[in-house]
């Protein structure tokens, strides 16, 4: 077998056979492939497309380039949950306890931040001495002990998946539908999920701008996680403006502590009870999504989840001080609330433009491996379809700079719409694909 | 500019500047653009296409990526001729000498044989002590002393074009029409021609096996002449039968000397005297075809073609000894015609099996850099349309080795196609476009 011919075989709209996509990861894997191999047939994949065997096929030989975690001894049925990324999106901080709150054991491997997208693990870091770099070791025993776990992505897991990202970050080879499908779903499966969640975001502050982008995305990995016998259901959510109020990493950890509370914003609330009564009926805990949605309320409301929540910053080293007392968490110096100065119906909140402005203001990077301010960021105070008073409340901007501040200012400015006629809220979800 | 932006352009189906093409090609010949970023790239021309404007300044950029040859001091218009490879195509050892003969100095390089295709350099070192390596002032002072150069590529001509084609060959980005365009013709501007006439091989023994292709490259051709203000004429040539009778070195080089004889095969003649005339004309030798072919006529005929191949050989070292008696080139040990078995209208004589059992026998070569025997080779004694009677000579053998000849005969064999229908002889040339 020889790369050229893959290569060949794509370029004239074939379709491959597993043996030649696992020849194909395996070379680029091992580096018999070379770049500029594995790029020309990206490009192909890109342009020609690639059937659902093929992407699964794909996704389980980027799975097995490197090491597969096993939860087999330690949960019944492994759950997982993944969001494409957006704006305000702090639910994983949220759905985890919760999920482990109706006994169901929860472990999950989150990313950082990019561009105008947040991280888990950045938010998570805002607790002061919160360790995100567990080994698979760790991973397991706390998840085994406590049963709730936020990691950063331990061991060897998908490195195939890795070293291609960067090529296709490079080659104008990301936006594939078959490509970003295998990328999540490989790191999925190696990292030991039997069924997940997959949050698809729809919208302006997501990679997926369309609802007929992400439903393709999302019946492609739902159909992955069945032919590689797995199961996976997919939300496609609203991400034209932030989920919940707060964007940055401490301002979205203290409004998360809110929900576990029984409080914070009500988009923010549903999101969460949503996504955990789907997997906690995954997990067969109830048999069916209305008891599982009560199960999921019980836990918020009665405590549990707030208990999980704070059962995993002990177990991570983080100082449990500064969840009990947020004030204690960081913060800004400056700290500004800018209101209307109409009266009108807010048309717009653009998600990808308050995302922008967060990482201006140092929330989030530009670039991997940038540091990061975990103190500032925005709390927008109103929601699509909102009718707003001049002088209420339209934003607050937390900054630990004048300058950053007053930019900031001019860039969230531009990020609201407001206008005379009725506008209709946005939906929270647009149609589950399972 | 970035690399990774022209690449989203193209990919995107989007029209490329000439900045950005200019950029692209110095990136990538200085080592700025590396293979990986290259080859994605060249995917996306593949499959998405180029326009004659982009692929005009793809052409340029790649032939002033290094030097260009300038033969204004020499000629009054420089001339070329080039052919896309095929079968048995000794044309260039007798159209320079016509060419030259008619008052045209005449200087080309050439390149070699590779797979079934065979290269005039391979051919003229044939001939005993013939030196193809001359230096850029030697093919200038050459062409201006006795007007008739034939030699490799001098000097550092078109390294862009090198350095893409090696990477195209192993990324599955070879049957591109408007990479295959700029390569050539990029070759062709950078070796100073500023008019050439371009045999584009149409069949099985061609690299473009439709004549839909051949007509798209031979436009797009043309269109690079005349947008980079210089002018082309494409023959479309058929290639589904070797061209002449001879296939190997030393015995197309007697058959070319048989031509400028006044003697060889009459399609072989034909398709030179058409080729020369177009040159002339090019030339401005004569005002029209039919006066430019009668001055090519009277020179094949009055022996001064002849006389300028012996300069020619003789200015570049060979021993005109060798030529003047072609007893003495090199001869293979073993020559075995192999004579019908039955009546029949000759049907096929597959041009592409010839050239591999050629290559076989030791005539060419399957990678660059293999030695060749200059001895061996295929004479084809029918035609297709001709009808041959049982006992009649179909072909000969000439080998040095009693197996290669074995397979030889079995190979060669299975190349000719007998049928008891009458068959239409095969056009020389399909189309002229100019």
């Amino acid at each position: 077998m020889k790369a050229v011919d893959i290569i060949i075989h794509k370029r004239d709209k074939e379709t491959l056979s597993k043996d030649e996509i696992e020849f194909f990861v395996k070379g680029f894997t091992s580096g018999d492939i070379p770049d500029y191999q594995a790029s020309s047939w990206a490009m192909a994949v890109l342009l020609n497309g690639m059937s659902d065997r093929e992407t699964t096929d794909l996704t389980l030989a980027m799975a097995h380039s490197g090491e597969i975690l096993d939860l087999s001894g330690v949960v019944k049925i492994s759950l997982d949950k993944h969001s494409t990324g957006g704006v305000g999106d702090k639910t994983s901080l949220i759905v985890a306890p919760l999920v482990a709150a109706c006994g169901l054991p929860f472990g999950k491997m989150s990313g950082r931040g990019l561009g105008f997208s947040g991280g888990t693990l950045d938010k998570l870091e805002s607790i002061p001495g919160f360790r995100v770099d567990l080994s698979s070791a760790e991973f397991i025993s706390q998840l085994r002990d406590i049963g709730i776990v936020l990691s950063g992505q331990s061991g060897n897991l998908a490195p195939a998946d890795g070293k291609f990202y960067a090529l296709r970050d490079v080659t104008g080879t990301v936006p594939s539908i078959p490509l970003i499908a295998s990328s999540i779903m490989s790191k999925k499966i190696a990292s030991g999920a039997q069924a997940m969640v997959l949050d698809v975001k729809v919208g302006n502050g997501a990679f997926m701008q369309t609802l007929e982008e992400a439903r393709k995305l999302s019946r492609l990995m739902v159909s992955i996680a069945n032919l590689s016998g797995r199961k996976a259901v997919c939300l496609l959510s609203d991400m034209n403006q932030p989920l919940g109020n707060a964007v940055g990493n401490a301002l979205e950890v203290i409004e998360a502590i809110d929900v576990l509370h029984g409080g914070g914003p009500n988009d923010l609330v549903e999101h969460c009870l949503a996504t955990t009564a789907y997997l906690v009926m995954l997990g067969k805990k109830r048999k069916n999504l209305a008891e599982a949605r009560q199960l999921v309320e019980d836990v918020l409301r009665n405590g549990k989840a707030w208990e999980m929540f704070r059962k995993l910053v002990i177990a991570q080293g983080g100082d449990v001080a500064t969840i009990d007392d947020p004030d204690l968490l960081p913060k800004a110096n400056f700290n500004v609330t800018i209101n209307s100065t109409a009266n009108g119906y807010v048309k717009m909140v653009h998600a990808r433009r308050i995302g922008e402005a967060s990482v201006d203001l140092g929330a989030g990077r530009t670039q991997k491996g940038d540091p990061i301010d975990h103190a500032v960021g925005i709390v927008v105070h109103q929601k699509v379809g909102n009718y707003v008073l001049e002088g209420e409340p339209l934003f607050s901007i937390h900054s630990n700079s004048e300058a950053r501040l007053e930019d900031g200012i001019k860039s969230v400015n531009k990020a609201f719409i407001l206008s005379k006629d009725v506008c209709d809220p946005l939906p929270l979800f647009y149609e589950i694909v399972e």
